[in-house]
Parts: C-alpha cells; sequence; structure tokens
C-alpha cells in the first residue's frame, strides 16, 4: 500500500472511450489498496480551441484572462474523469488548482509554483477518495487563477507527490518508457529500466520530449522518483531516480536528437575583450536562448563565434545581429537551418574518456561530417547535416548498444 | 452616476459577433461614468455540448461532478468578454462564483444562494473597472463549486445588485421589455413602461418567460428594481417594481398562456375525508408539481378531483396513480394532453370585480369552450382546448386592451 500520483495528458482524456480506458488503470491502481491521486490535463483539442475563440475576440488578449480561460480545460477533464470512476463503483472526488492549494506566483501563462497546501487532498484520501486534480493551474496571492505554462502538468504531478510525500509519481504518456535511442526510428533502440534525473534532463534538453525539463528538475531537487510508462499498455515503465543500480554498466543511457535548431556564425570578428559580451547580450536583452557557442581563432587577427538556438528563434536572432553588423565589428553573418544536433548521453561518461571518440567514429564510418562539437559532463553533442540525422543517430546507437 | 448590474444570457455571448455587441453596450454604460458589474451565462450551447460529454461517460453522473463541469462555461464567458471589451480600450476583469463570494448551500445542481460577500467586486469597481461575473454558479461551506440550476443568471444578477446596493439591475433578453401579451402572437400587444412584482410573478410562472419567478422573487424581496430590455436595440424596456404609477389605470397587465400543460382527472372518488390528502401526497412523494386543482361534487356519493401538471411529468403521474388506483377508491382514471392554460394578471383586478366576467365575455364571444377556471387575487385562468390557444390570447388581449 502506498501513495501514488499518477498524471495523465491531454490525448490520453481525449475522448469519452479513451477517459473510460484511464479510469480502469486509475480504478486498478486504487483496487489493490493504494492511495492514488491523479493530474489531468486538458482533453484533446480544447486548449488550441479556446486558444481559437480568444484569438478571434481578441489577438493581444490579456494573460490573466487568458488564464481565466484555459483554466477552464483541466477543469473539465478531471469532472469528467470523475464521473467515469463512479461509473466503475469507485468513489472519486474532482479539485480544482485553488481548491487543492496550489499557490503561484503572479506570472500569469507562465506562472511558477511557490507552494501547496495538500490539506483538503489529504482528507478526501482518508475518505479513501480517489482524488482527480486538475494540472496545469494554480491561483496567485490575489485569488486569481493563474497557468503554468508548458509541461505545467507534470509539474503539477511532482509538486502535488513532493507536497503529499508521495512514494511514486507516474507520468502517463504515449511511449511506454525512456528508450536509448527514439524507437520509431533506430530499431535497435531498448527501453531503459532506469535512469538518473540528470540524464533525464540532459534527454529531454535534447528533444527526447519524454518529461518536461521543468518536471524533472523539481523531481531531482526533492528526490521523488518518477515513473514514464504508457497509458496505452500500463505496463511498467522507465524509472527516474537519483541514483541507478550500474549492473550493466551502462555508462551511456541514450542517444538523442534535436532537428529544430539553426546555426548563426559571426566572421571576422575583431579580437578584442568584450566581443563575446556583445553579442551574447544583445541576444540576452531579445530573450533569444543559445544552446552551444564555439569560438575559433578566424584569419590573421579575428576571430569567428558560431552558436545556435531554436529554429523558431533564429530569423529574429539573424536580424538582430545583422542591426548590430557594424557596433560588433563582424564581416560578415552566416545562417544556417539546415542542421541538427546529435548527443549522447551518460552519467557514466565521467569514468569513460572515450566515449566521445567512439561516437566521432561511428560518425566517421557513416561518412558523416561534424560541423560542431560541445561537450559537458555527461553528454557530447554534434551539429551535423540535417539529412544525416536518422543516420547518424543509428550508428551511434548500434556502435554503443549493438 | 450609478451602480448597474447587467445581465446577458447564453444567446447574448454566443459567438464572436455577439459577444463584441454585447461589450459595446456595456462599454457604453461604463462610458456615461457608471460602475458596471455584467453578469454572464455560459456560450449558446456550451452547456448542453457539456451535458453530451458527461452523459455519455456516466448517464446517472453525481450532480456535484456535473457542477464542477458545468461552471466552466460561465467562466469561458467571462474571460472572453474580459478580453472584448480589453479590445475596445477599456478595462475590464473577470472573476468566478467564488472569487466574488457567492455562498450557495449545498444542494448541487439547486443550489440556493445564502450570501454574497461582493468585497472583490468592490475593490475592482474602486480601480473603475468593468467586472465580468460568472452567473449560475457559486461555493458552498466545502469549499466545493455549485449551479444555481433554472434561471440562474438571471438570480446572480439580482443577488449580487442587492448584495451591492446597486441602483438597477438590467436583465437583457431577446426581447425589448414585457408586453401586455406575446407579441409575436397578438398584433395589438402592447409593450409596458412599468409592471409591478407581483404582476411580473404572475405572468412568468404563466408561460410568459422573461424572467424566472426565482429571481423575481427575489428582487421583490429586497426591492431591487429590474429592467427587462433587449440586448439587440439597447433600447429602454419594461422595469419591473414594488408599485406602478397608475396614470394609465391599466388593472390588467397582460394575457399570457402556456401549452405545456396536460389535465388528470379521477372520477368517481369515495366521498370520504383524507382523499385529497392521500391522492397529492402520492404526487409530492414522486416530486410532480401540480397548478390548479379543481374538486366537484361527481354522481350520487362521489366526487371528482381534476388538477393539472407540466406536459413532461404528466405520464409519471398517470403511472403513479393508476397504479394506486385501488387504494384511492376510484373509478377512473382521465388524462388529456390536449389542453392549454391562458391567464389575466393584473394587480388592479382586486378593485375590480368584472375581470373574470370580461374575460369569460371575450372567450364565449370567440365560441370557446372553458374546461375548468381558477382564479387568484392577481389572476384568473382557464383551462382551453390546446388548439384554441391563440384565438384565446387575442380575444381576451383586445376585449381588454384595443
Amino acid at each position: 500500500m502506498a501513495l501514488i500520483v499518477q498524471k495523465f495528458g491531454g490525448s490520453s482524456v481525449a475522448d469519452a472511450d479513451r477517459i473510460r480506458h484511464v479510469a480502469e488503470l486509475i480504478t486498478n491502481t486504487y483496487k489493490r489498496g493504494n492511495d492514488v491521486v491523479v493530474v489531468l490535463s486538458a482533453q484533446g483539442d480544447t486548449t488550441d480551441d479556446l486558444l481559437e475563440k480568444a484569438y478571434e475576440i481578441n489577438p493581444s488578449a490579456s494573460a490573466r484572462e487568458m488564464d481565466m480561460l484555459l483554466a477552464t480545460g483541466e477543469q473539465q477533464s478531471i469532472a469528467l474523469m470523475a464521473m467515469a470512476i463512479d461509473a466503475l463503483g469507485y468513489p472519486a472526488v474532482s479539485l480544482t488548482g485553488w481548491q487543492v492549494g496550489l499557490e503561484t506566483n503572479s506570472n500569469y501563462g507562465v506562472a511558477r509554483i511557490k507552494r501547496v497546501s495538500g490539506t483538503r487532498i489529504r482528507e478526501e484520501l482518508d475518505r479513501r477518495r480517489i482524488v482527480l486534480v486538475a494540472g496545469f493551474q494554480g491561483i496567485n496571492k490575489f485569488g486569481d487563477q493563474t497557468t503554468l505554462g508548458r509541461g505545467g502538468s507534470d509539474t503539477t504531478a511532482v509538486a502535488l507527490a513532493v507536497a503529499l510525500k508521495a512514494d511514486l509519481c507516474q507520468i502517463y504518456t504515449d511511449v511506454d518508457g525512456v528508450y536509448t535511442a527514439d524507437p520509431r526510428k533506430v530499431p535497435n533502440a531498448r527501453k531503459m529500466d532506469e535512469i538518473t534525473f540528470d540524464e533525464m534532463l540532459e534527454l529531454a534538453s535534447l528533444g527526447a520530449q519524454v518529461l518536461h525539463n521543468r518536471s524533472v528538475e523539481m523531481a531531482k531537487r526533492y528526490n521523488m522518483n518518477l515513473e514514464v510508462l504508457s497509458s496505452f499498455t500500463g505496463e511498467p515503465g522507465t524509472i527516474v531516480k537519483e541514483a541507478v543500480k550500474q549492473v550493466e554498466k551502462t555508462y551511456i543511457s541514450g542517444v538523442a536528437s534535436d532537428k529544430n535548431i539553426a546555426r548563426l556564425a559571426l566572421v571576422g570578428l575583431e579580437d578584442t575583450p568584450g566581443t563575446a559580451f556583445k553579442v551574447f547580450n544583445l541576444l540576452a536583452r531579445e530573450k533569444i536562448n543559445v544552446d552551444i557557442i564555439l569560438q575559433s581563432i578566424g584569419r590573421s587577427d579575428t576571430k569567428d563565434i558560431s552558436f545556435t538556438v531554436n529554429s523558431s528563434v533564429a530569423d529574429r536572432a539573424y536580424k538582430v545581429l545583422m542591426e548590430n553588423k557594424d557596433q560588433l565589428g563582424c564581416d560578415h553573418i552566416d545562417i544556417s537551418q539546415d542542421v541538427s544536433k546529435v548527443s549522447v548521453v551518460g552519467g557514466g561518461m565521467v569514468d569513460n574518456p572515450g566515449v566521445a571518440a567512439t561516437m566521432f567514429e561511428a560518425l566517421y564510418e557513416a561518412h558523416i561530417n561534424i560541423r560542431m562539437i560541445s561537450t559537458s559532463e555527461i553528454k557530447v553533442s554534434v551539429l551535423i547535416n540535417k539529412d544525416d540525422t536518422e543516420k547518424a543517430v543509428a550508428a551511434i546507437h548500434d556502435k554503443f548498444f549493438a
């Protein structure tokens, strides 16, 4: 008997059939004697439909009113799920963000959680009820509803699990766990039973898109074990935790790729102090996040700086740099959108210096050219041509795992 | 400069165009220097769509969860209206039932208002904001959301107007006021400038369907002036108030009809004490509301009891009576669905004993047979054949008003 927090996303509650199926999964956990708290997202397209309605009325609607509107999506999901569980003959109660006392700051649309009361949830658990909580939403000190932004429901689930001292926080998704590579693209990809928080963080930021970084960071900070598993099968998935049993000596935990990036290069910059500061300060003021940064000595007394950004902000980054080209004192600025990033991640990498070399060998054997390299303690990333992405991931994966 | 509460129903906010139109009406009131509080219903079909979703999942869903689900409809309306008003350049803020402190009892689905705090609304009015409040919903002592049932948004508007000591409560509808008869059916029908609460109550219960009785009763209890007016034109409508200037000596305020009724008759009941009690106790236990009741002496030592009920419960009433026919000791039971009720209403009737006679004269001249008669202090109702309804209303109306 344990206290388990489960989270189901929008596709898991998209229609009556899916809701009934998830109700079965939830009651199966409850039937085994567990206390169950469930966090739900809005149904399938609900959020998009609401955004469209809002846009038609006011394309620049205030964030407060947008949160008031969007919070209704999750509220509908929890009520419908309570009805489905009731139809199966089990006791359930739905609660909104403000009802469970999930307090946030006032950054409407991207609110951060400040504290979770959880009193009401504990009362309902004491009555042996399954508690359904609206994800993605909270309340600020003015008594106004807020939403948490991207990954909000995952974050709600982890925050509740921490506040309630749950034994496990299960994140149900449309995949059955975390793989050594994308299983749709790499036939030999293998599901991992366990992975560390740090490895999961690197994989998430590399485009593996199984869990949102924000929720993994919170789980790591409070040492809350997560499980990623499939809402279709309900089979055991991958446990994300602090330390992993190294039975197999898998110093590499996965290979990930990200195609949504662009590379910018400032060529022929004056080789004087402060150049890098000027460049990245400009971008920071425009709120453009930069990923890999590389600086190299150029011809004669100049240097080149190249970096990657998310594709969606590439044009904006290019524009702001071009507008300040003379002030930066650079020769010309390149932008290339036909690149992708491929990375290997693994906590064991620190003690195995050959990882980068093995990765480069795999790429060489596959005749893939490396355009940039970046390394951290538990990750090696390379920039390659976008067309080579799948080939590169498969080659690297099989080099390490086959 | 005044404090005005305005209520707009579901059809008034059905789509982006209607919302924009209503935003204009609201800001026009605000621009004249008034403090404005607006109560909104859910958009057009939203409530029906949500009911359908719920029914698909659980045909007998709990009332608490149904309220959790349905309350989202009004919340969407207020957020969208705030966005529309913002787009016109005026300050607005949306608030849910729990945010304005509208406390109800715990009869989910049909909750009664216990008190209204109004603190938050006053704060927002002090900031010169237009306040948009979700109608139909409140919060009970457990911190759970409730809905008020039929006529809920009208009731919310009146309750807020009373709590805030508003100068006027305007109920916007799809008609431009209260008429002496249904203007779609009686060409000579006349819009009234003023009408008393009591007259309005009789008209509403007679199927005029302009205002819900519940809201009129509350307005009467707290002497809050109401105005019924059109959300299409925004022109002055009909004021509903305690006492009306009797400039025109209109002792009849209107003619109303109701086709949604059925008549049941228990024929040949034993003429012993307690018979009526047995009959209506049976119906009360089935929660069947009875309207007109008539008892007459039958043949020899028996009596007949006939009464009317809403069509929707007629079959159920018939069934429960038939099941207890022997116990009631009655000869046979008739049910007739081809009837309608036509009534004249007017506070001045008390001092004008000729009203009933004039009404019967009009029906006689139109060759319409009267099947039952019922009178109160300010009302005379007759039961006639359903086919004669329009002819009867026109004949009575023209007799009094032409």
